[in-house]
């Protein structure tokens, strides 16, 4: 068990808790299929995926006002749905299928895991999703969190600092006292650098065929676990 | 059941879903008693509540800055020690003390209420207090919160309509699609004018053999109970 313990913990969501690529591919295929439309959807929700960064970046580096990520989503969508080339979707369908992200299955060892460490720790989101897509997700698929720390709480994007310090404020607690959990190297680093405890655990499988990196630890983060339910073990719930 | 139905309930806490006065006095009589320290606790309890809507009133209007509720009962407390002559608290105790508003206990009918609405409906607190506050309290309580808006998240106080209206606009949804749920007419009264859906339920016993009003529904709220889980067989959960 590691010396410091946390008070509440935050997890990255996207990839670290629930399965998007799987999810989505799976959603959005069904139901373009009962609507009669067809193209490469694995190959659109990668490429939904690869347009989630620059067009985060472009927030945080103040080319465009504070946006929710659903609306970053969108906008991405649409400019995808036309360099696909799809044809057939009416407004209410892309409506849907950009609330493809509130409907995110978890990874097997997540609920299990997430209720262990409610029992002992406060446990919530930290991730780039608002509110109401993490909320809606929660529901969908079960996810027992005590609190939403949405990105739209604190009109920033990670690895904005006034995210993984807005936890702590809103918790009155030390950032030390607050652990950041993710499968991804770079969110723990930020987090660190802000004082945060922190936990890793891999996720070799998010990116299906396309995963390039955060196959380990590259730092000695306090935590190094297989996953959630191997997290929860090493804190001793 | 009401023509309206509601994708998010949000509830007053103090009083309406958790009894503060019977927790306060037990907690810190109990507290006090360890510590040798005697008082008129259930006085400074009652004091203590009646100093709430003043202290509020000075940040609503201006003569201070936002300060999380925390803060003001910390300050209304040092005020009562002095006023009630109390001798002996370290400021160790004065924490604790100022911490009873977080291990405040449900009403009965809360938990399983609750519980029951969960099942359909997004359920979170819109309460004075900060989140952490309430945070704290949903887990000492078991309270099983979707989503905790405290007050700290807006940066005003009900019946302020950043309150109401910020709720709606974190779950992306039209102020009529959010029920507002307290045993407090003027807190509904407000919520109506934001355009929020209403519930009552009386608390009668809330003051103790104090209280005043609120025995009744003093308007045709949408949905009026006579507690929680009342209020979950009237919405057909």
């Amino acid at each position: 068990m590691p010396s410091k313990q946390p008070v509440a913990i935050v997890f990255d969501t996207f990839g670290s808790v629930v399965d998007w690529r799987s999810s989505l591919i799976a959603d959005l295929s069904g139901y373009a299929a009962s609507r009669g439309v067809t193209a490469d959807w694995a190959a659109l929700v990668d490429a939904w995926r690869a347009a989630y960064h620059p067009s985060m970046d472009r927030v945080r580096k103040g080319e465009l006002p504070w946006t929710r990520l659903d609306d970053l989503h969108r906008a991405s969508l649409n400019r995808l749905v036309s360099d696909f080339g799809i044809q057939g979707l009416s407004e209410d369908d892309l409506v849907h299928i950009n609330l493809g992200w509130h409907r995110l299955h978890p990874w097997p060892d997540a609920l299990p895991g997430l209720t262990r460490l409610k029992s002992r720790f406060i446990i919530g989101p930290l991730s780039n999703g608002n509110v109401s897509l993490l909320l809606n997700m929660a529901k969908f698929a079960g996810i027992p969190w005590d609190m939403i720390f949405g990105s739209d709480l604190f009109g920033h994007f990670k690895p904005d600092p006034e995210t993984y310090l807005g936890v702590a404020r809103l918790l009155d607690l030390r950032p030390d006292q607050v652990m950041m959990a993710a499968a991804h190297n770079s969110d723990l680093a930020a987090a660190r650098s802000c004082g945060l405890l922190t936990a890793f655990f891999p996720r070799p499988a998010e990116y299906g065929p396309h995963q390039k990196r955060d196959y380990a630890a590259d730092q000695d983060w306090d935590i190094v676990a297989t996953d959630i339910q191997d997290m929860a073990s090493k804190l001793g719930v």
